[in-house]
């Protein structure tokens, strides 16, 4: 267990009080949870069929059946499989090759909730699940309902595409998570079982195959695996893949010509790219550029921060920091959004962040907070937590409506509601929130995310508390070994004086606390004889800490004119509006059509910004009033016409959270606005 | 033959010196030509197969052993059929299933060559092509090697996709040009007995298959065909064609039906939007917006003008008017290229304009040509007049290089080499001309175009003589039955001063000259003593004409800043530049890399903007000179920063004619600049 450094902090030593993330993890808690749980069991009308538990009941059976010499495996390779017409066949494998990851995703959510909300009624609904999965486990460890149904003959044989390790790494996610809400072994027994099934075929040794994810996130599952059982060689599997991945021979074109060579034919999609579309073009310690699937790098270059960590890896770890900066100083969306293109849910090139089109997946942002996470364990600077803030208070937060009940698997950026309708090439944005998607990772992932909130707002080395976001709530804190209590208050991200009290304990040690890079002005109050330094972007303050013992931190709320690099051709003339971590949006709903004819004097106007105190699908949030001009929309004016001064009225112009949009009916949406 | 009211001047009585124009024709007779029937005849290394000749040949074959009883069709539906590995059969199909249209087009473009440039050697080609053409020709009449190779007892059954009578369209647009060119009947019998063979089975008869073309272009054909047969039957099935589109039961819908109950799977592609790809969504007389496939519905609203106008079908003219607005008013570029998106190369939405994934077709441009020259001719009004001027002199020469050697397809407003590379969503733009294309309308479609300008320059009813593009060169008229002959000395597009001299004959009557949209300050000097009316547009001027009557008209060349409607969000904000029918566009090689730093204030630029006299290409070219500012590229600037007014340097912007860009290598472009 050497070289860990910092870890975050043990969900079960915070209670969030935050009444701004209370209200997102109790939707979660009461709302998401309970509706996800009913879709799991395809019993959400007029939603995508899960076949989550279907399936599970199904490969249940047939290790039964195969058992007793009554089993038939179907064989079939389609990465998808619909419903005929008519009545399900009770035995066979519906939707999507990685469907049973849906479940896992929930149950870790669960987990967490159980973690700071007991509910035994919640705890046995999870069981069935967890008992569920562990009857479709086959006696060799091996968990995939879609092979065990398919043929499992053919298991391994797909990496690429076919996502038996990607199950894996959220099948382990919820076991560690379950086990430390409930305390049970029973699915962290399921996953150790598979992960040493795993570890049987696919690793460097002799008749092994040296393959690795085709879909990333074993990696970090492997390193929590690792500690929360203590067992070494899971964290070598970690290393293992993540030091595999693009070497040559490229194991993905060995597996095409392996799989086509027994008669199965093998999609070659990302062949052409060298499989950059799954970051195996070359070797992960040689990359540069984050290239492909989004969801997928994000997760491979987590799991590569946590293995270079906790094997001191230096090489690993300057490829992490030139893939961080390749991702949020050229491809990241103002927003914490990543992922431009939907050709393949991926990066686009440097500095193509086309707003309209816009793929920014949740689920990318989702992994782009555990990357900066990951790299904030690396090295403690409030950079990547300004980034992991930014994601997390935009994108994670916009995918879910303000009722729970709908979600955005894309977030665009810029919305037109008739393109959206009637531009295929726009075909991916939807202008309203779905209820729930067949290819349903979104939904359950910012439901993980927020039930664990905690954990991203806090961390531990021994002797040092980290705080990252400025959550109110109380945290039992451990600085050199001595137990610290700590109460938060704060109302971010509408006002900015934060709170820190000792409330039990007395401590030697560090209180480091972020410095926002959005809060220029930004103060803290120590108390009198506290040591403080600044650091990496952290407040350090060290003394003995003791009940009664306060800081204080003043953090300024200005509205902020914001600019992107000229070299964002999408951005260029535009400006976008901030108000601490938040992102703000023009709605139809506020300023009527054609918000392209609106324009600002964004210095001017954020100096004459107002806030506006309102309420959004029943959260208050603070919204912006600033003045604008608005282009005439010339309604008899020819298509082309010699160009004359635009002639303009001017207006007060309504700007909401981004996270809040498409909460109030359809309509146009536009972050980046234009100037004069 | 009554009521033809105005049509095109015939080919034969005029002929082009205009320096400009015979450039341009001059390369389509001495290098695309050549180079085009190398290519049918699959010489042209390194550019995809025609399969012209090929098929050709092989259908003559397949009839002839067919008749002896040694033949065996293949049954595939494919509508593209590709190569295999190794030798091509000689008894098989390749290519496109419309393949057989394009050698028709390149018989129709040197036809024209030859009726002003008599050609021997040229002539006994294409004489090779006639024969060839005539042996694939089944007994009854029927002409398609696709069906011959395929299996003939299928023919008719895919109206809808596999392109018969459009394919039908093209051989008779060529057969009547041919006769016209050299006197010769054969290719005319062809096109009749192939007309004769699908009037038997498609028609509103009993029996009949109430069909109608897939891609449109019959409907103008057999407009030509009538004109130069007299044959009222032709005439008659091209307003069969009109008014049967659309109508309900849709008979592609049926056909799909019939063809699935055959067990012959058929695309339903166009099925959810009721057929608006091909137009067929609803009766042709009952439409108002222009959808679909653009080079589709500009052939029919051209075959359709032509039905109106001929049959004096008032309802259905109105609904050309209707059309027409929607497309020059919603949904053409600047440039006159129609169609936005490349997804079903169609129509976008109203205002729907973008500049870098524009698809705007060269051949939708030329279809536009043929409707504006059609709506002309409806009603003389030059606001057609200056639309067909603008797709001509911009998009339509933009689609072959300057060498005659490399074509567009698609025609981008705005080009990143970097991202048409790298980025899938832009796959289809390229930002270099190729050689060749499998789908290769457009090249034989601009040469057939180019060959036969003086058919558009010029057109004529009994007693007027319409100019609609000064085009140096001389023209045999006639006014009330008496000959004129005059001479148009003109510099268009680069200088202004025309001069129109009667060289030969005198004649009562009125000669027209456009006053073009874009020259307000036009000035028109006419013989003393003769009358001047302005009418629609164009100045009427009437008098006895006789030899050394000069009419002299002067049309300013002001650079013109042009500002789009603000419902295109593309080009909000943006400023392009005109000069006479001319729209310029910035390149990389005059102005470096990143043109979407540089800002123009578009009057102040427009009225201080310099020519300079220029050649690219080998062409003598006016590039513009005007006063811009780039902004700071920013280089080490973060992604994200607080909004500061821009630093601009002044700059010089070059400009050259969009027609003429991607002649110097590869580099970014764009016609729509930033304004300050």
């Amino acid at each position: 267990m050497q070289g860990r450094g910092m870890e975050p902090l043990d969900i079960r030593r915070a209670r969030v009080t935050d009444g701004f993330w209370m209200r997102a993890m109790e939707l979660v808690r009461t709302q998401v949870i309970p509706y996800q749980w009913a879709a799991l069991n395809d019993r959400v009308e007029g939603a995508e069929k899960s076949w989550w538990m279907h399936n599970m009941r199904a490969a249940a059976r047939a290790i039964q059946r195969r058992k007793a010499g009554q089993w038939q495996p179907r064989t079939g390779e389609a990465a998808f499989v619909s419903q005929p017409a008519g009545a399900p066949d009770p035995d066979r494998f519906y939707g999507w090759v990685f469907q049973d990851s849906d479940g896992y995703k929930w149950l870790e959510a669960v987990s967490y909730s159980l973690m700071t909300h007991p509910d035994p009624a919640l705890q046995a609904t999870a069981q069935e699940a967890v008992d569920a999965i562990r009857a479709a486990q086959e006696d060799d460890g091996y968990l995939d309902t879609y092979y065990t149904l398919n043929g499992i003959d053919r298991r391994f044989t797909n990496l690429k595409d076919h996502h038996e390790l990607y199950c894996f790494g959220h099948l382990t996610e919820a076991a560690v998570a379950w086990r430390q809400a409930t305390g049970r072994d029973d699915l962290l027994e399921t996953a150790v079982r598979f992960a040493d099934c795993i570890a049987a075929h696919i690793g460097p040794g002799e008749g092994q195959k040296r393959g690795y994810p085709g879909h990333e996130i074993a990696e970090m599952a492997l390193v929590r695996l690792w500690q929360e059982t203590g067992e070494e060689r899971f964290l070598r599997q970690a290393a293992y893949y993540v030091n595999e991945r693009g070497r040559e021979p490229n194991y993905f074109a060995e597996e095409i010509r392996r799989s086509r060579e027994a008669g199965v034919e093998q999609s070659d999609w990302g062949a052409a790219g060298r499989y950059a579309y799954y970051q195996a073009h070359k070797p992960v310690r040689d990359q540069d550029e984050v290239l492909g699937h989004a969801v997928r790098a994000m997760y491979l270059y987590s799991g590569a921060a946590d293995v270079a960590r906790l094997t001191g890896d230096e090489a690993l770890r300057a490829a992490c920091d030139r893939v961080w900066h390749s991702t949020v100083s050229e491809k990241m969306y103002i927003t914490g959004g990543v992922g431009a293109t939907h050709v393949g849910e991926a990066f686009s090139l440097p500095f193509d962040l086309p707003n309209d089109a816009a793929y920014s997946e949740t689920c990318a942002a989702i992994g782009l907070v555990f990357f900066a996470r990951r790299m904030l364990q690396l090295k403690p600077d409030s950079r990547y937590a300004d980034v992991m803030e930014l994601a997390l208070y935009n994108t994670v937060l916009a995918g879910m409506a303000l009722d729970g009940q709908s979600f955005f698997y894309v977030n665009p950026l810029e919305v037109n509601p008739a393109a959206c309708h009637a531009d295929e090439r726009l075909q991916h944005v939807k202008p309203v929130r779905q209820k729930w998607f067949g290819c349903a990772c979104c939904p359950p992932n910012i439901a993980r995310t927020v039930a664990s909130l905690s954990a991203y707002a806090w961390s531990q080395t021994p002797d040092v508390l980290y705080t990252h976001l400025y959550v109110a709530g109380e945290v039992d804190a451990a600085l050199n070994g001595q137990p610290l209590r700590l109460k938060f208050d704060a109302g971010l991200p509408w006002q900015g004086e934060v709170t820190v009290t000792v409330t039990g304990g007395e401590a030697e040690g560090v209180l480091a606390f972020r410095k926002p890079g959005w809060a220029r002005e930004a103060e803290i109050t120590i108390p009198a004889g506290f040591q403080l330094e600044e650091k990496d972007g952290y407040w350090h303050v060290s003394g003995p800490w003791k009940p009664g013992d306060t800081v204080r931190i003043a953090l300024p709320l200005p509205v902020r004119a914001v600019a992107a690099h000229p070299a964002v051709r999408e951005d260029a003339g535009l400006a976008a509006f901030m108000r601490g971590p938040v992102v703000y949006c023009a709605e139809e709903k506020d300023n009527g059509p054609a918000l392209h004819l609106l324009r600002v004097k964004p210095a001017e106007a954020a100096a004459a910004a107002e806030t506006e105190e309102t309420e959004i699908g029943g959260l208050p949030v603070t919204a912006l009033v600033l003045p604008a001009a608005r282009e005439s929309a010339g309604e008899n004016a020819s298509l082309y016409r010699d160009w004359q001064p635009p002639v303009t009225v001017p207006v007060r112009l309504k700007l909401i959270p981004y996270f809040a949009w498409a909460n109030r009916g359809e309509g146009e949406m536009r972050v980046w606005l234009r100037t004069e």
